[in-house]
Parts: C-alpha cells; sequence; structure tokens
C-alpha cells in the first residue's frame, strides 16, 4: 500500500495485524487470508464474523453453536429498552446505537479479559435488537418483541424492520452486504477501537468510539451522502447532465474513490450484482439506471471507481431501509471486524501515542 | 521529542497544533506559549479553559461572561437524569461519563459545527452535575439539585461532592490540578478524539470516544493505581521495604516514568506543593511521607520520575475525592483540551487512516 495524498499517516505502519490485507496491488481485499468473492459468494455473513473473530472458519458444529448463541443473545435488557423509549425520534440512529451500546457497558461491565468473546457476540446479535426496538417505538408507539423466528442476522434485521420474513433474495442480499462491510484493516473507525484498546480500555469503550468514528460523513456516513446523490435524478440522462454539472462546480461526490484503493474497490462488483438483482426484484426503472450511468460519467471524466458504499445505497433502498439506517447496517457489520481488531490489540498490546508538528506561539511571559 | 521505546507511532507526526508543547528538551510544557508552572500558579482553570479553547487569555469581562455561561450550562434534562437514575451503583463512574456524554448527545445534537464551542462549553459545566447525580442518587436514595451558589468548576465539583462550600486552599489545590490535567497534546484520548473528529463526526462522538480512551489503566486509569499503590503501606519505612520488593518482582508500578517526558514531568512538583498543603490541613502523617518515600526508592533504584497522577491521587485522597472519580476529575479538566483539539482538526481536516504491518495467513482457497 502506497501513501495517499490527503490521509493522515498514510502508509504509516500503526501495528501489526492478521487479520485483513486491503489494496495489495492497489485493488484485492482479503479476510484471513480468504478473497472477498470468495467470501462473499460461498460464505454467510455468521461464517465471515466467525471466522474475523476466531482467525479460522467454523465446521459444521462450531458453526451452529455460534448461531445459537447469538441467537441467544439478541434481547435487551429492560433500562436499556427504558432508554431507547426515551431517545427522541429524531435523533440520528448512530447516536442511539452509541449510546445503546455505552449503556450497555454500564449493565452488563466487562469484568475480565477473558468476556471479551462473549461480549463481541452480544454487541453482533443485539445491535438489530436496539437499532429496530427504538425505531419502531417511535414509528408505531409500542414496543417491540425483537425475539424473531429468523436465524441470521441479516434475515432477523429485516423482519424487525418489515414485520415479517424477508425473502430469499432479500436476505442473501443484505448478509453479502454484511460480509462486505465487515472488515477493512486500519480504517479509522477500526483504528479507534485499536487505539482505545490500547490504553487497556474495556470493550465496550472501544466499540463505543468506533461507532462515533463511523458516524462521519468521510466514513460510514458516506453511503447515506450517495443514497442523496442518486436520488436526485430521474433518468440516466438527467444524472448525466447533474454530475457534469456537479464536477463543474468542484462539488464533492459521496461514493466515488477510496483512501487505499487506487484502481478499484474490489466489493463493488459484488455490491453493484446484488442492486441490479435487487433493482429487477422491484421493477425499479430508475434508481439502478441512474447509478449506472453515475459511475460510467465519473469514470468517463475522472477516472474515479464507485466504492463500496454507491451500489450499497441503491441495494439498502430496494430492501426497504430507511437512509438514516445504512450506517447503522455498517456497525452491524463491521462489529466483528472491530472486535477481531480488539482481540488482536490486547494481545501484544503497546500505547498508541503519536507526535505532531507544533505551530503555536513560543514561549511567553504570563502578563502580571 | 524522540522516539520512546514500547510507544506505538512515538515521534511520527499524525497533524499540526498549535495548542500544546509537550516534553521540549524532555520536561517542558506550555498551553499556547505559556508555562505550566505559570498557568498553575497565577490563573485559574476557567482562564486556562478559555485560553485553550480561544488562543488567548480572555479579558476581564470575557472572563466574566464565560464564567457565567458556564454557571448556566450546569443543569441536566430530565431524561438523561432518568437514565442516571438506571445506572446501577456499582457502575465504573467512567462509564458513567461516557454513557451521559452520548445520551446528551442525542438529546441536544450537533445541529452545525457552528455549535461547537457551545457544546464545549456544555460539556465542561454539566459532567460535574452528571457525575455527582448519579453517584449521590445512589448514595442517598434521593435526586439532587445540581444548582450551586458555586463560581468555578473547582467549587462545585466539591460543593456537590461534600454539600457545602470547599476551604479555599481546597477550591484552589483542586483548580490547580484540573489546569494541570487540562491538555497535553496527542497523548491517546485527545488522539482518539482528533481521529474521531477526523471522520468529520460529531462533536461528543469524539468526547464520548476519549473518555473511552481515558479510561484505561494505561491512561486516565493511572491515578487510581497510584492511589491503590500508596495505600498498600502505613507507614514510610514499610513503603520502602514493599517497593524494593515490588521491584525485584518486577511489578508494574502506576504513577511513574511518561510516554513523552524523558527528564521530569513538570506538573509533579507542582501537584506535589498541593498535596502537603492539603495533607498539612487534614494532619495527614501517612500518606504523604509514604508517597514521598515511594517517590525517592524509585529515583534511586529506578530513575523513575513520579508523573502528575502519582501526587494527584494523595491530593484528591485529601480532598475528599473517592479513588473511583479520579479519573472523571481527569475528564473534567480534559474536556478543555479535547475540544480545542476537535476545533483544531475540524479547520484544517483531513481523514486519518494508518497502514498495518500483515502477519496473518497468504491468500488461501476457500474450502469446497
Amino acid at each position: 500500500m502506497g501513501e495517499k495524498k490527503g490521509v493522515v499517516l498514510s502508509g504509516i505502519t500503526a501495528g501489526k495485524t492478521a487479520i485483513c490485507t486491503v489494496g495489495r496491488e492497489g485493488k484485492g481485499l482479503h479476510y484471513r487470508g480468504y478473497a472477498i468473492e470468495d467470501l462473499a459468494s460461498k460464505a454467510t455473513y455468521e461464517q465471515v464474523a466467525y471466522l474475523l473473530l476466531n482467525g479460522e472458519l467454523p465446521n459444521k458444529s462450531q458453526l451452529e453453536d455460534f448461531i445459537q448463541r447469538l441467537n441467544r443473545s439478541r434481547s435487551l435488557p429492560e433500562k436499556l429498552r427504558a432508554m431507547l423509549q426515551s431517545i427522541p425520534a429524531d435523533t440520528h440512529p448512530m447516536d442511539v446505537l452509541r449510546t445503546g451500546c455505552s449503556l450497555l457497558g454500564c449493565l452488563e461491565p466487562e469484568k475480565s479479559i477473558s468476556e471479551q468473546h462473549k461480549i463481541a457476540e452480544r454487541l453482533l446479535a443485539c445491535f438489530p435488537s436496539m437499532l429496530l426496538y427504538w425505531y419502531q417505538f417511535h414509528r408505531t408507539g409500542k414496543p417491540i418483541d425483537t425475539k424473531t423466528t429468523e436465524h441470521t442476522i441479516a434475515g432477523d434485521f429485516l423482519y424487525l424492520l418489515h414485520g415479517k420474513s424477508p425473502t430469499d433474495t432479500q436476505r442473501r442480499a443484505l448478509d453479502a452486504s454484511l460480509i462486505l462491510y465487515a472488515e477493512h484493516e486500519f480504517n479509522a473507525s477500526t483504528f479507534t477501537a485499536r487505539l482505545i484498546s490500547s490504553t487497556a480500555s474495556d470493550f465496550y469503550s472501544a466499540i463505543t468510539g468506533a461507532i462515533g468514528a463511523l458516524r462521519g460523513a468521510l466514513h460510514g456516513g458516506a453511503n447515506e451522502g450517495a443514497m442523496e446523490l442518486i436520488n436526485r435524478y430521474h433518468t440516466a440522462d438527467e444524472a448525466e447532465k447533474g454530475i457534469l454539472d456537479s464536477l463543474t462546480k468542484k462539488e464533492k461526490l459521496l461514493g466515488f474513490g477510496h483512501p487505499v484503493y487506487t484502481i478499484i474497490d474490489p466489493r463493488s462488483d459484488i455490491i453493484k450484482g446484488w442492486s441490479k438483482k435487487l433493482a429487477d426484484e422491484v421493477n425499479d426503472k430508475r434508481l439502478y439506471p441512474v447509478s449506472e450511468r453515475i459511475e460510467s460519467v465519473m469514470m468517463r471524466e475522472k477516472k474515479l471507481f464507485p466504492n463500496l458504499d454507491f451500489y450499497a445505497a441503491s441495494a439498502y433502498h430496494f430492501l426497504g431501509v430507511p437512509t438514516a439506517m445504512f450506517t447503522p447496517l455498517f456497525v452491524i457489520a463491521r462489529t466483528a471486524g472491530w472486535s477481531a481488531h480488539i482481540f488482536e490489540q490486547r494481545s501484544d498490546n503497546k500505547i498508541i501515542r503519536p507526535g505532531a508538528e507544533y505551530t503555536g506561539p513560543e514561549p511567553r511571559a504570563f502578563p502580571s
């Protein structure tokens, strides 16, 4: 990985990792040695989460046990439900997850490092419950039961969102997107989790901080920006005109380029395939063609490729996911990667403490 | 500042700052050009907080306005009070502040960057209220009124803790300690706040993450460890014997040495002076002499100097502050520095995204 302009600490090694390689030769992505293309087409999110957390893929009984533990960890403590009821309906859902995670750290604190795997699984399982309990309470005025008959995190999320089981295509599309979002080496939110862990703080502090970092428009928040972009246009031709206009005005367009990849984001074509399948299922004649045209204009005019966020936006939209929940879905997925990095940081910990270039006033006397 | 062994990114520049220099020639500390010795003896915490947040010391009317704004910002919203009541009594107070800060971000969200100064002042003013509302509710079973007649943050904290006005020495001792803890360049919690801000996230996310980082035993949590250390011994002679024994066993002793200072922590002698004054006021014959002896043994045997945390522990103890509140006091003080760094990061923002050294498996085929 080379240095990237406009990115601080780009190319500077801030630690060792055995979890992931990203952007080797400008394009590849591997989790624990497995190519993202294989994982997205041959594995489930639960297998990938297990792989990230434990270093190896699960065998059949390990996977069944893992899924059962996740299913048992979905319910929310009463005090957390009460707080979710009290958080205003117009709150950013990332703030809801950040606060819910932090409160869970008060209610079910990490008493020793031996609990870290249990807590990682707890958070993986209950973030969908947290988000949708809050959402549905404010939408309907009634608390929901967060127990569903769905066995996967993707299915559970869609059931809680729509109040019914999703189609197989929907379930599998969301599952694949969670795999794509699950891990990405030392990105800003993962580095936040490692930085907080490096002070020997607790597991919840690290995840709470990571959620806060992911919330930013330059990080996880970009998929919401991509949705806003494609939603501006009614036809592909209108999109072409609009994008050319934005480029003339040097407007920043979200969903394109990447701080690490230089040639292509390997996740983009995978999520594009799912976006296309879902577009066909909902008979979309607008957002998908608009997206494709924006992609080709950006490549032609700026040599910029779409990143994962760009086609994730339309895919999530076709799944009926409100735009404000795009980044929370990223949280649900990335909790696997964050957790693996916390384990790794803790296993050979040194505090992270960079230096700074001083540009302020030289020593001066205090006024008498 | 040179590289320090065992510290990741030590000596690597992760950004520019005009706020603080630390450890130039191994020992000095300046906030915006003013020496810490001058600030601790000639300024109040409110003046220092204003200096950090605004770049220059306030004149008389600016200071009065600032203090009045802080005093008006102390009260807690009803939903926050309800949540504080529901957080268990045995929760770590750092988890309480982390969650309280995050919830405040839901109840009083940052709608635009123009609100950042107001939010910094709000957090500075209401962290003591948050901490002590929760503490007193669980100690007495009754909610307290967080309005006090004290005009300073130090006085307000001590009033809320003890239910009465502190002595001048007490007020001034705590005030000086807040000045010493207010800012320290790119330490792990401040760097967390900058890292989260670098994704264009909101103010509360950055402070919430910083609290999580400060919580760790290798960072803010060290002052609690120092208290545990000095509390082991009944006499100076017993301390000498115990410390020699610990050193033989290569036990890690908290409160000594520093990732940045190599010669001396300039804050240590200042807080030591206050610890001595308070020891005299409470007629202590044990903790202060024990602390002094530990200091001299560590210097003689290991050439290690005490850092700020070491004498802060006894000083806070003499002020009647429960040990679990030592790190929360650090939060209250450091909120000024964190906020100044968030302003600065935002003013010339680039995302922070380091690289990693990969040590995991090479590409492998997905099992069929």
